[in-house]
Order: C-alpha cells, then sequence, then structure tokens
C-alpha cells in the first residue's frame, strides 16, 4: 500500500490529498458538501478519470446524507440536482457521468424499507465503487503485463497512478505490475504541461515505487524514439469513444503521432468504465478549454509577457488508427475497435 | 527598428541584453573579457544561432584587443586560443564556429601595415557580420513570403526573432515580412519547454510587432493541426547538415512529424552561415545536453519531487524528408537537399 492515498470518505466527509500542491507539499483537504467536491473537481485538488468518478460517486452519497427528504423520490430528486452540480466540473472525462448514473439508477431503482436505509446503502455504492476501481486496475496491470517487454524503456503522460484513481493507477498500473514482475522497466516521464502531472505527480509516485525513471519535455520524445531507447508508449484515458477514439490530457495525440513514425506500439489503458459506446467517434466528444493562466503561469511564476493571449485545451483526440491496443480490466481490445469493444458491452448490467 | 537590441559593440565592451530575464526584466550586460562571452553564451544570456556567432565574433575581437601581441602571428595565436573558449561554449550550433573561422581566416590572410591597424581591422570585421545578419535576415524574409499564403495560420517553435540574431530574425523574421506585407497572419507560439524561449521572448517579440498570437503547449500542435488551424510550420535551425538533416531546439523534429501527418508545410529558416557542408548528416551533429535543472526547475520553482531524475537534449535532428523548404538569404532550398544546398556552395569565397 502507498502511504498516501487519493480519496476516502472518513468520518461523514470526504477527504482528498491536494494535488495542486504535490510533491512538495502533502496536504489532506476535508469536504461535506457537494459544492466543495465540485470545486474540487474543477480546480484539480483531484484529477484523473477514475478518481473524479470516485469522488462524484461520494458527492451524491454527501447530498443523500443531508437531502431533507422524506421518501424515495424526493432523495432522487435531490441526487439528481447534485448530480448536475458535479457533471458541470468537468465535461471530458466520462466516469464522472458514469458514476453519477450508476448510483442513480440504483438508487432509482432500489426496492425500500426506508428512506434512511437507502441513505446508508447510497453511501455503500460508492464505498464499492471505489473498492472497485484498485481491484479493477490490479487486472489491468495483469492484462498489461503482455505488452510490456523485459527491460523495456516506456514513455508515460500525464499521471496515472494511485493519484488518478483510488489505487494502483492504470497506465503507471501496467507499469508497477511490470516493475513487480522482474520486467526491469525504466520510465521516461513526460512532464505533461500545463499543469506538470508527470513532473510532479507521476516522478513522485515512481519514486515512491522505487521505478527507475527520468522526466522528460513533452517535445522530446521523438528525440528519444529516433535514438532507438523507447519500446513503448502507455497512457491513461478520459473517454474511449465506440470506434476507439481516444481522448486524453493534450500531448496524447502528439506521442502517439510519433510513437506510429518510429513504429513504437502505443497502448491505452484504462477501465470500461471510461468507454463511452454513446460516443460515436472522437469528434463527438467535449474538449474543456482552461484558463490561460495554465499556459501563462507555473506556479506563482509568471512567464509569458502582460496581456499575451494563450489556448488552453485540456485534451486532445488520439485517432483509433495510431492506437496498438486498449488495456482494460476485462482483457487487451485490439482493433477494429468498433467490433471488438461493443463486445463488452452486450452483457454489462451498467 | 526595436526598442530593444540584442548585441552591441559600445566603448570597447560587448553589451548584450539579459534574454535568461526577459520578458520582465530588461537588463543590459557588458561583458569585456572573452571568458565573460563564453560564459554568456554558455548561459544564454545571448541565445539564437546567428547571434551567437556575432558574439564570437565580438569575443575575438576583444582578444585582439587585448592579446599583447607584437606582430600578426602572435595575435592569430592569442586569437586562436580565444576561438577555442569560445568554440567550447555550446557545441550544435555551427554559426559560432562559421564567424570564429571566417573571422580568424581574414586575419591570418591580412596584408597589414600595423599589428595596431590589424586589431581595428578585426573590430570592423565583427562589426560587418552584425551588420550583414540584418541584411540577410531581410533578404530570407522576403524569400519566404512567397511560402506564406494570405490569412495564415502559423506554429513557431523557440525563438528566431531579433533576440536569436542581431536584427529582423529568420523565422520570426519571415512572419514580419508577412505581416508588414498586409498577410494578416497569426502565430501559435510553441512555448519551447524547458527554456520557454516562445512564451517568453517570441510573445514579447510579436506583442511589440503587433502580430496578433496565442501561446500553446508545444504538445497541443497536434489539437490545433487536427482542427484546420494551422497553415504552416516555420522554425529556424542551429546546423543544416549536407543532406538537409536539421538540428533545431528540442521539439522541433515532433513538431515536424506531427506537420507531416497532417500535410502541414514545414519550413526551416535560416542563413547560408547555418549550412555545414562538412557534416554529411544529423547523426553527426553534436547534440548539447544541458543541466537537467532546466527541466526540474522553472525559474526558482523546483518542480519535480526532491531527487527526481531528467534527461535534457537541448536539440533535436529534423530528418530532411520532414521539410518542405529551407529559406535562406539566397533563395529557398527544395528537396534534394544533397544536390541543391551544395549549389550555395560553389562560389562561396567563404
Amino acid at each position: 500500500m502507498a502511504n498516501y492515498f487519493t480519496i476516502r470518505w472518513e468520518n461523514g466527509r470526504v477527504v482528498m490529498i491536494d494535488q495542486r500542491l504535490l510533491p512538495h507539499t502533502i496536504r489532506y483537504n476535508e469536504y461535506d458538501t457537494v459544492d466543495g467536491i465540485a470545486e474540487a473537481i474543477r480546480t484539480m485538488v483531484i484529477r484523473g478519470a477514475p478518481a473524479i468518478g470516485v469522488a462524484a460517486a461520494y458527492g451524491l452519497a454527501l447530498s443523500a446524507q443531508q437531502s431533507p427528504a422524506k421518501n424515495q423520490a424526493g432523495l432522487i430528486r435531490d441526487m439528481r440536482a447534485a448530480g448536475e452540480v458535479l457533471l458541470a466540473a468537468r465535461p471530458t472525462a466520462v466516469n464522472l457521468a458514469w458514476a453519477v448514473d450508476r448510483i442513480l439508477n440504483r438508487a432509482a431503482r432500489a426496492e425500500i424499507n426506508s428512506v434512511e436505509q437507502l441513505r446508508v446503502d447510497i453511501k455503500a455504492w460508492a464505498d464499492d465503487l471505489a473498492k472497485e476501481d484498485g481491484e479493477t486496475n490490479r487486472r489491468m496491470g495483469e492484462y498489461g503485463l503482455s505488452v510490456v517487454p523485459q527491460g523495456a524503456q516506456i514513455i508515460h503522460h500525464c499521471n496515472t497512478g494511485t493519484l488518478a484513481t483510488v489505487d494502483f493507477g492504470t497506465a503507471l498500473g501496467v507499469i508497477r505490475a511490470a516493475h513487480e514482475s522482474g520486467r526491469n522497466v525504466f520510465v521516461y516521464v513526460d512532464e505533461t504541461r500545463p499543469r506538470l502531472q508527470g513532473a510532479r505527480l507521476t516522478a513522485w509516485e515512481l519514486q515512491q515505487l522505487g521505478i527507475p525513471f527520468a522526466v522528460i519535455t513533452d517535445s522530446a520524445s521523438g528525440y528519444f524514439m529516433r535514438q532507438g531507447k523507447v519500446d513503448l508508449c502507455l497512457v491513461g484515458c478520459d473517454r474511449v469513444a465506440a470506434n476507439g477514439d481516444t481522448a486524453n490530457k493534450i500531448g496524447t495525440y502528439n506521442l502517439a503521432l510519433v510513437a506510429k513514425a518510429h513504429h513504437v506500439p502505443f497502448y491505452v489503458v484504462g477501465p470500461t468504465s471510461t468507454i463511452d459506446i454513446e460516443t460515436k467517434n472522437g469528434d463527438d466528444i467535449p474538449i474543456e478549454e482552461r484558463s490561460t493562466d495554465e499556459v501563462t503561469h507555473i506556479g506563482t511564476a509568471h512567464i509569458t509577457p502582460d496581456g499575451a493571449g494563450a489556448v488552453n485545451p485540456a485534451f486532445d483526440i488520439t485517432p483509433a488508427h495510431l492506437i496498438s491496443g486498449i488495456i482494460t480490466e476485462k482483457g487487451i481490445v485490439y482493433p477494429p475497435y468498433l467490433k471488438n469493444l461493443s463486445k463488452f458491452f452486450g452483457s454489462s448490467p451498467d
């Protein structure tokens, strides 16, 4: 177990490590309102598609506990309102909507004895979702082992570790599983401008796991690939469309293009909750534009001249044809994605 | 004329704007020793291939003035020693070696009346080199016009403006010429990690020229190209090999690959002094590795966790097949480069 945690329910409050302050300051924030949780998601106290899904689930649990509703319909109504607030926090990652829908659907379908019991159940469902996350990630790690050769040198973009999830991580989970299986992996850590999730968070997690790495600037990936130093790219995902097009942190698309040019395998790692079969292709995925301050400032330092404009798309779309495979907790999905992804959804109750 | 200057000889000293402090602090440093100039080049008080060529020329002029030599041979010997110090400052850009060779060869060939007159001449040759730079750049700007369509949206990497030269700039000179010809250009400014020459220097120069722009992270280029928002990429160069392979700021290669994938024209802009016909191809160009502090720190802020390693190649090689054309002061060179670049060197006295 890591000596830190991303998100936990403690005594009726949701506790999160403040990821904006890492790696140099470790601080946990407590939230006891839906608005507080939505703000934590929006400002990236917590980030990573699976982690914000769990945060949203706990947000709904808070709303259920605080709702004065006397019956199921009233409780659901209040929870739906809370769900809207949570969904508005970040538009791209589908896990947020997935978690909200899952809890709301279960609450709506539940045959209840008392509203009080339903409140307890809803909190338990959020706990389940958090617990499943670590198990899901460990399974992805096991499946992912098959694509990681002995001594692999891997480029990893953004952060996809415990901090992006509840436990173990997605793409970083595969790297961790490979490391723990004695594969002797080495990670080139894309720093991941503008928020530097690679330099700040992934480097910190790899350090604690004892996995050797070096931080590089995002634009240096081709330099290392051209020298034959990269065997594999592993990235997470915020939403995978039905055809395999994948939204992920800005820079993922450039990395995939550079990998393709060097015939370096490029794998996406994410739970099936990130696959959005309702979204036809990448063009239908909303891309969040964040404050230009993230580009013009680093920490408190103002980089650009006063008044200089910037553009700051938080995600990009990597088209399916650049993706070697999608590693999920149900197995690795290979092209053709439209056909092979839909297999996972034939029997799913959620 | 810009209301700032990159480098000037004033009263026996070499004055340079300190580019490490821009855009928020404008400070000029004065140097009166070869070691001081070499240190200014090494620490990037001055940077940009043409600019460091001129700095080296003035370094030689300083060494000539300070040499106690009583004859031509002694003066040349002292200048050669100074040349070695200057050449060691940065290995990749060939303009430094070109400027040193040009001054030394002229000094060695000169038929002199007195050593004192030779000292005066050497300083004048350095002045010539500085003066030619602005003229050369204006000619490149004129030639470059033919590749810039009306309303062009351009991605530009690193800084190639007046600050990278003595006046007008190379790739930014083409952008400036296009702007001044009423082409209504818009520039996506790659911030250019790790040293942020785009965010700090190019944004500042564009602002003063009144050319509209937005700063983007280096990894976002594909996002904008995929949206059809980019018509052209323009970059400078630190060394062009005989076959057209081009060394330039780290990230240039990734940008070229991303441009190729989107069929976006990718032009390199540089004076013929950057073409090194003696270097067969990109593999023979030495790539400077700079301190990892440039990656792990931004300004005074330590981004990465304590003890985290990094790798920091300052340049990369863009293979010739990704380059649409090379814009020089003698015209635009198109593939096949091996044949077409050599044409420029048949009649050159230098």
